[in-house]
Parts: structure tokens; sequence; C-alpha cells
């Protein structure tokens, strides 16, 4: 049974205790008690409350900020925790139902405490229980008690040492053998070894192994996603056969220990194949819904968006942290002033305001997407479930692609920039490990690599909306999607005749006129992607050699431009609905202004270079 | 006595072993073996060897990559292997003076063993050593032995709990007694303590403190240095009155020992005074043969720039191991390719050259720059040291502040940046411990921050260039100094009215293009800078807020861009020269070419809004 929190508004929200931030709190424009309210909600601020106050009240969780604490003894104690955290039971599946952003939430709890721990839990339930939850059957149900229980743990083993990014070139085989109705899993060489894997490396006892499954006689039918028992559950040892160790050590989330595996000839038994996607009959033969190996292995990796949208909460959790310290670090530290008596606080300097307040504004931005974007995905995710296969559902599947695709990127490059903005604010007390923000910056580093490349995915993005393009060109469709991302580029001939005609900084301080201007940058740079490609492709490049020449000045900033002017978009219509609190209208808005100005700023080059393409002020568009 | 290399060319230059970098190493358009030299020199070369070849047959210098150290452990290492290099003996006093640019190569050649080992043998020669030396008077001689023997341990301190940035805040007192002919040292609070005091929380047997001295009946006369002794060299046990101790865990730079010290009241002989600037008589009167307070702060502070000097090379270490480990790793990473059979070294992606390469030409460009800088630097201290008080010596001295001030910034920032890009490109890869990535990010994180904090440090430089403007204009003064760094703006009047007349890309490959672009930039924000800057004390704002004003939008891009045409324009005349091996030419073309296009580029939305200001090609300048 979960621990609750009794009592009312008092106990969810109590005053902070009196110190040197009292003076600035209290010129505050806005209760924060109210935004709070606003941005969460009781029953989620509630629950929150909960899973902090029990890590608070249990000794386990005691904190030693800066300790130095060896390898083995941080990953035996985020192991315990991670027991731990089951044992409280914070989320019912019935709760999970009801509020699914109480997933995320937790995650994100545990995430505040610590990013190895947040890991760990979300590597064994939402990645592990959900590649056997949505990739199995019936016959795979027995686990997902065990999971809950923590009576099995589980790891991912997708990536190998040699192949990360580029999935299709997986190595590991599972041959089937009709005789003993076994799959024989097996690494052919130390390249094609699992890597990387988390909880891998000391503490699981299955992982779900991607594997090239062959059957006898038959060409090979792609990877395929297989349960293995990898280690004894009561002494840790190896199964036979596994050759499964350590990673050693990284540069951060050093409680999580990732490992890698080398199966030689292991045998499991037929029913460990996960068999939504394709199945082999006792006898031996393939059987499968999808025709396409193709479609076929975009579904056995659709789950992999779930992980980028994740992942996207963890990074805005690590932005906050930052921004919370160095904000409350500026807001007490003196130095220099005007004159050599009176000494101000260093968040007085425009300097420092300049440095720190955007990305304050980026994590209540980035806050708010990444949780609308969660309830997307679980609309995916339940139409999924109750087998839809309409074509709005799979472009829905292909849209959350395209954001959860640029927004992991978007996110952990903003809280990776912030935290070390935030670190070098802080001066030389922002370089004491206790003050936390180099464990934040190590912990939030791997969130720009794992689940895909940050670089490689944004390719994801960009041609996402070029296929929309080639679409509109090639057969006249209209741009339409479920989520009404890309809705607004059916207008582009007419958004693209726009001139930015804003007058005085005042009318800036709306994001209405950042987001117009976003627009404007989204469709030049589709256009412009666009054509930049089909030049290529015309004077003889391959469609390899073509998008690899397009990305780093074309795709890459589309790709990033068309998911902040999502980010920024949903933010401003999330500031500016009805029953925003008139008291919080301001302080919203201003947020919403800063960031989508901010964001906008990083584009000036390229909004400068667009017009003067268009000629001197008064002159049409020659080119488009 | 010294080892050294023994040998010719093969010795010094051996073969690289055969691996699979071979074939890009085939395909170079030039001799690695000559860039070398022509880099280094011979001489220089051989030294490098020299002490590269000792750490590598000394089992105290073994490496554990990745290993889990503890914090102790690597304090007790660190201090072990510093004093290991006392008794190498690597370079003479003589040597010093005669090639004195072997001074940052061995603080370089141990910086890329370790950066906590450079710092801890930095700090206890160039920065505690040189204070004693350059500060005091024959009566200190007798420490200077005991520094090069280790006899002492020495630390420098002057940052304090809550005053870093702000000397002139410090609040440590020195009172004189003349009854007994001492100083009495004493920290009035907490806030006052001395703080992150490099070398003071383990291993300190002496510290050069900055106080504020009061003799009786009489006014402060401001911060003065003076030699303490806290520890007993035999027992390392605090003396009297003395509180120090350890700062703990730091994100990086772990093997050095930062520390705190509070004085309670401390006695110590009236010649513990480090008398060059200042000096009490024994009946307790204060001389100097300095008349103003602010001079004396000046010259009791000028030995910073030496300290920043040595960072930037530092820095530059770490950039050029990230960039060489990054390069090597996308030489061999193979990953996609133009068919699913074929894979290619990911360093073939124009998206990984793009974000590698520049950082290559920046770590060759700044390089040039570092050292350059510290033999300008030589030559002002030879100049202080022969007791020039020349004008030219105090222009030389603001000079090389002012290049020091933004170079620290530079090449800290570019080194931060370009790791954190390394680390990335490297993919998982880059997240391991043992691949060094993290552990350079972390123990180059704090060049950012100590001998001043890098935005504060900008002002420094664009207050230099603001006060040159400010006495061409009042008074008619040519922009001249000893090194040249300002003349050209002696001509920013015609520098403005020129235009970016350059038609092809392939004119844009010399250097000399983008020098001419630096050359406009810094005239324009030297311009815009002085007039936002009037403009604000127009409007009424003090001297303080108006610089305050000024600093995010116009004093920071300027100081930046002002070093940044500075590294640009050494490079650029050193890859030009006639000795240049023709060899070479190229190479070392394109490099100066690409670190100064890419420098530029960020200064783009800068150029094309100054355009916009100018008006539509064609018409002028009308604000000029």
């Amino acid at each position: 049974m979960a621990p609750t929190v009794e009592g009312g508004d008092a106990a969810l929200l109590p005053e902070f205790p009196r110190g040197p931030l009292d003076a600035y709190r209290a010129r505050a424009s806005f209760s924060w008690k109210e935004l709070a309210l606003f941005t969460e909600g009781e029953d989620m601020l509630r629950f929150k409350k909960t899973i902090f106050s029990a890590l608070e009240n249990d000794p386990l969780f005691a904190r030693s900020p800066g300790a130095d604490l060896s390898l083995d003894k941080y990953r035996e104690l985020n192991f315990l925790r991670c027991k731990r955290i089951f044992e409280y039971d914070f989320l019912s599946v019935e709760d999970m139902f009801k509020s699914p952003l109480k997933v995320p939430a937790l995650i994100q709890c545990l995430g505040m405490y610590d990013s190895s721990l947040a890991a760990k839990y979300l590597l064994h339930t939402l990645v592990f229980g959900s590649a056997v939850y949505s990739s199995g059957s019936e016959r795979h149900l027995t686990y997902i008690q065990k999971i809950f229980s923590m009576e099995i743990f589980g790891c991912f083993a997708l990536t190998e040492l040699s192949h990360g990014s580029n999935t299709k070139a997986i190595r590991t085989t599972a041959h089937y053998d009709p005789a003993t109705k076994e799959f024989i899993i097996h690494s052919p060489d130390f390249e094609a070894a699992k890597f990387w894997v988390g909880n891998m490396g000391k503490t699981a006892t299955h992982a779900v192994v991607f594997a090239k499954l062959h059957v006898p006689g038959d060409q090979c039918h792609g990877l395929h996603p297989f349960i293995v028992q990898i280690r004894d559950p009561k002494t840790l040892l190896p199964m036979p056969g596994v050759m499964v160790g350590d990673m050693g050590k990284k540069l951060g989330q050093n409680g999580l220990d990732n490992g890698f595996a080398m199966f030689h000839k292991v045998r499991v038994p037929r029913q460990s194949l996960l068999n939504r996607m394709g199945d082999v009959t006792p006898e031996g033969t393939y059987v499968s819904p999808f025709k396409d190996v193709r479609q076929r292995f975009g579904v056995s990796l659709g789950g992999l968006s779930s992980g980028r949208v994740s992942i996207l909460s963890l990074a805005v959790v690590n932005l906050k942290l930052a921004i919370a310290i160095a904000l409350r670090f500026s807001a007490t530290r003196r130095q220099f002033g005007p004159t050599q008596e009176e000494e101000i606080a260093v968040l007085e300097y425009p300097m420092q305001q300049c440095r720190l307040l955007p990305y304050l504004a980026a994590a209540y931005a980035l806050d708010h997407f990444s949780k609308s974007l969660f309830l997307d995905l679980v609309e995916l995710q339940r139409g999924h479930a109750s087998g839809d296969r309409s074509a709005r559902q799979a472009e829905l599947g292909r849209e959350i692609h395209a954001l959860a695709s640029a927004g992991k990127p978007l996110a952990s490059w903003t809280a990776q920039q912030g935290i070390q903005e935030c670190r070098e604010a802080c001066g030389g007390h922002g370089y004491l490990a206790m003050n936390r923000l180099g464990v934040l910056r190590d912990d939030n580093d791997p969130n720009c690599t794992y689940e895909g490349d940050n670089n490689v995915l944004l390719q994801q993005t960009s041609n996402y909306l070029l296929g929309l393009l080639a679409h509109r060109v090639r057969d006249g469709a209209c741009f339409r999607s479920p989520l009404k991302s890309v809705d607004f580029l059916d207008a582009y001939p007419s958004i693209l005749d726009q001139k930015f005609e804003v007058s005085s900084v005042a009318d800036c301080l709306d994001s209405a006129v950042a987001l117009a201007a976003y627009k404007w940058l989204v469709c030049y740079l589709l256009r412009e992607t666009y054509q930049k490609l089909n030049q290529e492709k015309r004077s003889g490049s391959s469609d390899f050699d073509a998008r690899n020449n397009c990305q780093v000045s074309h795709g890459r900033p589309l790709a990033l431009a068309f998911l902040e002017l999502t980010v920024v978009q949903r933010f401003h219509e999330h500031v500016h609905q009805p029953c925003v609190p008139p008291s919080l209208r301001a302080v919203l808005g201003r947020l919403s202004a800063l960031y989508a100005l901010w964001s906008l700023s990083r584009h000036a080059a390229l909004l400068y270079r667009a017009e003067r393409r268009r000629g001197c002020p008064g002159r049409r568009d020659r080119s488009s």
C-alpha cells in the first residue's frame, strides 16, 4: 500500500523556511503556490509530495552530497533503492490508467533524487517491461507479474559494440532448431557483443535480446526480440553460455550498471520469442501478420518513441534542478556594486540574467511539452493496445516519432548547455561537487546519445517533413497530421510572402510574434532543404550522399526549428487558455515570450540571410 | 640531472604502430613529421620526448584509465608525482632563461598526463614561487631554494569565501604590532576565510596570504601579500591559530587539494611581508615606492596575467587531447553507408566533419597564440625584473593584461565546448570513463572560472579598447600598442567604409579574407559599444550601470571578436612566413582559414545586422 499525504494546502505546499531569499521572494508579482497548482494540479502535487516524503523519511535514501562513493557501493545502493521503490508501490496499475501523467511524474521524482535510480527503474519497468508486454503475447504475461515484484530484473539489449545507431546492421543471431524446439542465440564475435546495456552489468537476470531470426532452409527474417535469462536470480551468476560483465566507470550515472554480453550458442525455448510481430511454428515455419520486413522492423522499434519521451522528461528535470540552484545562488551571492561599500546580488547584473533566465523559461516550456507529448504517446499506445490499424493511428505514430526524435535532442541539449551555464554562473562554488551541478551535467550527458544519437535522430524529423512536402508536390496532398503540428505548413506559399511588421520591442513581448516568425522560418527551411536535396540529386548524388550533404546546413536547423516552434506553440496555447488564473497571466506570458524569442534569436543569422535573399525591403522573393 | 633522449630523428619521431588508422594516414597530403618539426622545433620535441619517456618508464606514473580511485588515494598519488617531477629536474633555471617556452611546455606535458598534476606543480612553482620572487625582495630569496627542493610546499591565498572576482572587497587583515615587530594575520569571520586555494587542502606548508595592511594610528594601506607558514613541514599539522582544511570533492581536478583557511590572530615576523610594493619600518611606518594605492594594487595583481596565460595553454592541451581522441575514433568507427552492406567511417559524414574539424583548426591557432603570448609575457617580466619603468613597459603590461583577459575565456570556452562536442561525436563510447573525454571536460571546466571568471575578465578587455577609443576621441591620440594588436584601429573610419567584395567561396579559403572581415567587425563593435556607453551615461546611468548595461550585447562580443582577430592574425602571419616548408603551406593555410571562418561565422547575425543598418547595398552608412 502506497503512502499518502494527509492534510490541506498548508501541508501540501508549506511556506519556504526563512532565509536570504526572502527579499526576492517578497518581490514576486505572483503567488508561487498558485503557479505550482496551475502547473501541476493538486492531485499531482500530492502524488509528488508522497514520493518525496517517503524518500526523505527513509534512511536508505539519505543523501551525502559530494560524497566519495566507490563504484561498487554506489551500484549496490542504487539497486537497493530501486527495490525499495517497488516496495513503496507508489503507483498502482489502475492509477496509471486513470492518471497516465503519474508515470513520468514518478520517473521525474526519482530523477530529481538521482538519475541513476530513475534510469534503473525506468529500464526495468518501462523499457524491459514494456518490451515484453508490447512485443510479446499472452504466453509472456507471466513475466509481467515477476517484473513488478522484482522477482526477475530486466534489461533491453539492442545495441552492440560496433552498432548502435545503425540497428539494421546488428549481428546477433537466433537460429531455430525444430529438433529441440529451441532458438540458439549466438554472438558471432566480440564486435557483435551486446554493449552499453543498462542494468546488465551486475543486476539483470533477464534480457530482451534483439537478434536476427533464422529458420531452417529459409532466408533471415530480420531483427526480433527474445526474452533470455542471463543470470541465476538467486546467485546472480551468469547462465551457461552467457558471458556477461560490467562496462566500468562512466562519465556519470555510475549508480547504473551498464554491461555487455556475448552469447555462445545459448539455447532458449521457442516461446522466448516475443512474438507479436512474427512467430515460428513448432515445425519451424515463420509466420507474421506483417508482410513487409520493413514494416515489421518499424513496429518492433516503435517502442523507442516512449524511451525518447522519457529521456526528454528526465532532461527537463535536470534543467529544472540546475536552474533552481543557480538562481538561488545568484540571488544571495553579492559581488561588486555601484560603490565599494555596497555590493549587489549577482542576479542584478544583466549578464547574469541573460545567462540564466532563458533557461528558466526553457524549463517551463519544455516541461509542458514533455507532458503533452507523453499524453499523445498514451493515445498512440491505447490505439495500439486496442488493435487500431487505421491510417490515423499509423500517421499518429509517425508524427510522434518525428516529435520525439527532435524533442529528445532539443531537451537534452538545452539541459546540457543550461547546466554548464549554471555551473559557470555559480563561479567557483558551482565547481564544488556537493553543489550538484557537476552530477547533473554528467548524468544528463548520455541523454544526448542513448535511444538515438541526437544528430542522427534529427534526420528522422527532417525526413518526416521532407516526405510530407514531397507528397504535396507530387500528389497535391495536404499537410495534415493527427496532432496538427504540421497543419500550418499547408499555407507555406502565403506564409513565405509574409513580412515581419512589428515595430516596437514591447510588441514582441507576446509569444505570438515569435510564433509567426517561427512559422515563416520553418516554411523557409523546409523549402530550401527540399530544393537543396533535389539539386544534390540532380547533380548526380545518391540518395545517401544527397541527404548527408544537406543535413548540416539544412536538415538539422529545419528539424530543430520545427520542434522549437512546436514547443513554443504548445506553451503559448497553454498559457493563453481562459482557465489561466488572471494573477498568473503576466508571468506566464513573459516566460512564453522569453523562451520563444531566445530560441528564435539563435536563428538570427538565418533570418537575416533569408531576408537578404528576398532582396531589399519592398522587393518580392524571386526564388519562391 | 635531467634525463635526455639520445639518437636521431627516428628515435625522436618514431613511426606510428600499424593499425586501423593507416588508411587515413596514408592519404595525408603532408608529412606529419615535417608538421611536428615546424610546429614545435626539434629542441622542443626532444624536450617533450624526454618528459614523456620518463613518465612512461616510471611506475609511479602508471595509468589506470577509468579507475575508481578514492579522493584520498588520488591526492596522495598526485602529491608523490609532483615531488617526483622536481626530482627529475627536467628544466634547469638556465634552460628556463635560454628557452622560456620550455616552461609552458613542461606544464603542458604534465597537463597531457593529468591536469591535477599540472595544476599542483604550477601552483607551487609559478604561482606561489613567482609571487614570492616577484613581490618579495632579497630577504625572501631563501624561500626560493626551498621551493625548488620542495622543502616547503606552497599555495596562493587570495580568494575568500565571499569574494573572488571583487578582490578589493577581501577582508583578511594584517595589523602591525611595533612592540613585537610582527604582523597579526586575522580572518574576521567565516565569510573572510581563504577559500578554494589550490594545494592548501592537504599539502601546503606555506601560503602567500593577501591581507589588508594596517599600521598603528594610520589608515588601511590596502591588500598586501604575506608569506605565512600554515603547517609544520614534518607532520603537516596546522600551525597554532591556523584553521585549515580541505574543500572536498570537486567536479574535476580531484588530485588537487583545494582548501580553506581561517587565521585567528596569527603572528608572523615583520619580514613576512612581501615588500616589493610597500614595506613597514620596524617602528611601524608604511613606506612604498608607489604613491597611489590603485597603482600599488595594480602591480600586486599584475602577476595574475601569468596565471591566465598558463591556463590558456592548459586549455589548449585539453582541446588537443580531446580532438585527437575524437578524430581517431571517427576514422575507425563505421556506421551506415551507401548500401546496407557497406558501412563508412563516421569521419566521412559532413556532419561529423563540421562538428570536429573546426576544433582541430582551433587547437592549432590557439596553440600558436598561447606560445606567442607567453613570449610577450616573458618580455614584460624581463622588463619588470630589470626595473624598466618606461611608458612602453607600462603599456605592454596593459596590452598583455587585455590579451590574457580575453585569451583565457576564449581558449577555455573553446576547449570546453570542443570537448563536449568530441564526447558526443564519439557516441556511447565517448561516455566511457576510460576514454578520457569526461576527465578532460571536468578538468578543463575550472579554467572558465579561476584566475578570473571568464565573463568578468572579458570586461577588462572591452574596457581597455574603450579606453583607447576615448583617448583618441578626447585627445586625438593614436591607437598604438607595443605588440601592435590595436594599431589597425587607427584606421577605423576608413575600415568601416569598406565592403565585403569577395565573390566566390574559393576566394574565402585564404584567412586574409576573414581577417579583413574581423577588422571591420571589431571597428564596428568598438564604435557601437562606445556610442551605447555614452548614450547610457547621457540618459543618467551611473558608470557602473552604464557598463553593465552594455556588456551583454556590446562589450562581451567586442572583447571576444578582438581576441579572435588577434588569434587569427597571429596564426595567419605564422603560416604565411617565408620559412614555412612548401609542402606544409596548403594544410596550414587551410587550418588558418577554417579557424578564421568558423569563428567569424558565429558573428554572422551581427554582420548581417550591421549591413542592414548601412541600408541596402550601394547606400552609405548614415550613422558612421
